[in-house]
């Protein structure tokens, strides 16, 4: 018997999810204000989710977008969502990917990246999205992902600043 | 009784580690043709070891430089490295790091990267660095970040064409 999964059919339904996740993972102070979740694209279903788990887990790399593309590919069985014979899948995050989760997409074989706030949303509350590339989307969009941006971009701001009201750790890359 | 930690004091005896790894890896056919591991910049111990596991645990991310970086800060208990009243640490590669691990380093608190073959080393047998910053070592070095490339260069690429002739499977992001 399958398991029921929940459906979101709009780009708006699943970033309220990774929104939500952000401020659950506030409320519960199990991290920073960050959330994301891996959907079949064909469905709606919820493949995964995360959300930022830095500071618990004692590991940097543990950022939201990483939580949910390792725990998709778990789920599928697979290093590679985009294999012959997989559905398509997309990654919705309620912040755009720093520059390690940006790096990590094209490994992923995610084929689509749907983002809520900017980068500069981040750095308004003291986050820092790294060295990223300078034409990040162009260089996804080269590799056959496609990217969505400023979907329910003022909720998912919300969030980064409820996190920052409430003193939330804002940790960061060394600055030189 | 602390544990014995084996010691490495040159820039080259690290490499030569990260390079035996990244045999080990193809010997075993446990994963692809990297390794890489985290010494103590003052003593020259070996604080972890990691080598490419993406096939073997359905897992994209599972670069060797990442498995290192996490078991370092899995085994220091901080997410960050680099944090007041740690030793400084570096990250020793086999090859220079792909986009996504190059975009982790700034997270991770590494002072130091030593890579051994370069990147056009890697893409001479199939593999690809991702998007990586066109200027990644300049916003390394920006971040605090030193670099040192071309350690037993030549013999991080035996390793490479060691994979290579022995049919490892390359994998790689989309090329759209």
């Amino acid at each position: 018997m399958a398991e029921e999964q929940p459906s979101c059919h709009t780009a708006e339904e699943r970033m309220q999810l990774a929104i939500r996740l952000a401020r659950l993972n506030i409320e519960h102070r199990t991290g920073g204000p960050f959330g994301a979740a891996v959907f079949n694209m064909a469905t709606g279903d919820l493949v995964s989710a995360g959300v930022n788990l830095v500071v618990r887990s004692s590991c940097s790399m543990a950022h939201a977008e990483m939580i949910a593309i390792s725990s998709a590919q778990q789920k599928m069985g697979t290093f590679d969502l985009g294999a012959a014979g997989v559905p398509h899948f997309e990654l919705v995050s309620s912040s755009e990917p720093c520059a390690m989760c940006f790096g990590a997409l094209p490994w992923s074989g995610i084929r689509h990246l749907v983002c809520g706030a900017r980068d500069e949303d981040a750095r308004a509350i003291g986050f820092d999205e790294g060295p990223k590339h300078p034409h990040w989307i162009k260089e996804l969009e080269k590799r056959g992902i496609s990217v969505e941006i400023d979907v329910c971009r003022s909720r998912a701001i919300e969030v980064l600043r409820y996190y920052s009201s409430h003193e939330g750790l804002i940790y960061n890359a060394r600055q030189g």
